[in-house]
């Protein structure tokens, strides 16, 4: 039985995780749920799966999810000490933080530091605090396995010991991809949140629309990987077919396959090493006639272009990119500002940014929070 | 260094083969050079590389040979019992196989018997006599590593211990993929060797127009990876890009992708488990454009479907499809027959064949000679 901590677990991860637990109730065990603000659906959970503890982040739920509990036996908690108890419960094997945003960073610092498995949904805490995760985890013997489906699909076309020449990581390009350049200023959030392959929560749909999402991933491959930037390349690939490649030495490119479920990754980051049998559909190859691949157009997405560079100059930058882009994806979902005003400001605010190049955990944090308070202030 | 004896030096794989120990000359040695007719050639590259031991198998030619390497110490051979000499040599490590037809069986069973690890180019060797091959090899704790691209593919996609769900082996499709299936009666030996991916030679060439070559690669694919006929699929992807696929029972499918350029399985063979830096061209997805998948027409490729029977029926059958098979091949090039004939005439003298269920080597060959046999005599 392998006993697992859900941060995250009303969201669009953490729903299709629990799918994936149901299918093997002897092996798995949720013995922490904890979510945002999703009182409801975290109450249905709770009732469900009985955990030792149950968290809501959002304090001013505390009090009615209590109220939708009265016969739970296990602990209720809070806030960001919550996430954290949750993500260092004793008897835990493995933490899945499915949350969306930086929020992920402390609890998996932490849970680290205790000593679990990280299966990582969450691509900011890579983003932002790469430099403080992977030296944690390694210092602690953790697993951090990537649940993200590209990096899965790297992840699992790995060879013990080979060295990797080039990362191709596998772009569905989004929506916009064959829309016209002079037109992407008049994008709704209606239009950015129909995501042509896969089905995911409203932030990381945003992101794919302006392929800040790739950029996103990109710096968490290079944490995840130990691989230079200049080694990273993104093929954009409409279909999603191929989930991303790895390509070796002598040539040979190794890639993952499949339909576009994220159960797929899921459970393998919860089976890692092993692979278990499953009834998800399989790729019919004799269905899908073609698959085709082009270059990814920087001038038309420059918050891939940014990524990379605030990935390369490293410090605080990339905390300070992401934190700028949860903000304005959200001021872009509110209806704010306009779809391309969130490179604008992304790079306007990066610029401003005075970096500290080895940051502790503090100076991330403040970085982030610095980013998101210029971006209330300045319009 | 690595001790290696090449069957079939002169041949497309084994040129390719010597091209690749070029690049690592401190690596390999090659202490035996094999040829089938190619006295010239064979003479060149006995003087370049001066192995133990010259062979070649056709005995006429022997003399020229001599008189060709007045100055040559090693030992000059002729006939099966040079290749299987050559084949067993003390120091060898590693026999190539790269010899065309059933012609490569009996040394690699002699190789494997005497402990040689075998990189195996030979596909009719799988193909008539796996049943043989496979147990001894087991027993002898030999590993027999596959050249063929596709077989490479999925060897290197292979995980340990994971059970594979299926084997998704790319074709093709060949030059006729797309021609009318009423016209194919009229294709010209000179039509059949212009294939649109792979440079290979001429029976290859052949085998793949009429798809007899994915017929053969899947049963040998049924021996190196000891699976059943109904879990292997032909996926006919007309670009070569992915060079086969391994389905697991998690629904995640592992390929293989590269240039189809037969120096990566080459050289994966020999240098296996380790993959070596060369400087080949690498894939551009940015120039690729498009890849395009379909499901083989067994209407019009019937030799496909044939050696899926021979293969499910098993027994003498495989070595009378490929015996055969290479004497139709070898009718069709010197414009004896047509090129559907190659399949009719197979049917005909697969429907006459008295199988043998459990055959020893003296049957394989009793068949494949029969039905060469046979063809020779009724028209």
């Amino acid at each position: 039985m392998k006993y697992i901590a859900l941060l995250g677990s009303t969201g669009s991860i953490g729903r299709q995780a629990l799918e994936v637990t149901d299918w093997f109730p002897e092996e798995f065990s949720l013995i922490a749920l904890a979510a945002h603000s999703n009182v409801d659906l975290l109450a249905q959970q709770v009732k469900k799966y009985q955990p030792q503890v149950a968290v809501i982040y959002d304090e001013d739920r505390y009090l009615d999810l209590k109220e939708q509990l009265p016969f739970f036996k296990g602990e209720i908690l809070t806030g960001m000490e919550g996430l954290i108890a949750a993500a260092t419960l004793a008897q835990a094997d493995l933490v899945l933080t499915a949350v969306s945003g930086v929020i992920g960073l402390q609890p998996t610092l932490q849970a680290i530091a205790a000593g679990k498995d990280i299966a990582l949904a969450n691509k900011e805490t890579l983003v932002a605090g790469g430099s403080l995760v992977m030296p944690l985890a390694k210092e602690n013997g953790v697993k951090i396995l990537p649940v993200d489906s590209e990096h899965s699909a790297v992840f699992q076309c790995l060879e013990a010991g080979e060295r990797i020449e080039k990362i191709l990581l596998t772009a569905s390009g989004g929506p916009f991809r064959t829309y016209p350049r002079e037109e992407m200023k008049f994008i709704t959030p209606a239009m950015a949140l129909k995501h042509p392959t896969w089905q995911m929560g409203p932030k990381i749909t945003v992101d794919s629309a302006t392929m800040m999402n790739k950029g996103l991933e990109v710096i968490e491959a290079r944490w995840l990987f130990d691989i230079p930037f200049e080694d990273i390349t993104v093929v954009v690939h409409p279909q999603s077919v191929i989930h991303s490649m790895v390509q070796y030495q002598d040539g040979s490119i190794l890639g993952h396959l499949g339909k576009t479920d994220m159960k797929i990754p899921i459970q393998y980051a919860l089976t890692y090493p092993r692979r278990w049998r499953n009834d998800l559909e399989r790729l019919d190859f004799g269905k899908l006639k073609e698959i085709t691949f082009a270059e990814p157009d920087l001038n038309k997405f420059p918050c891939l272009k940014l990524a990379y560079e605030a990935g390369q100059a490293g410090g605080t930058y990339p905390a300070v990119l992401n934190g700028a882009n949860e903000v304005l994806v959200q001021k872009f979902l509110h209806g704010e500002i306009g779809f391309m005003d969130i490179p604008r400001r992304i790079e306007g605010i990066l610029k401003k940014h005075e970096m500290i190049q080895k940051p502790t955990l503090d100076d991330l944090l403040t970085s982030d929070r610095w980013a998101r308070e210029m971006l209330e202030e300045v319009q």
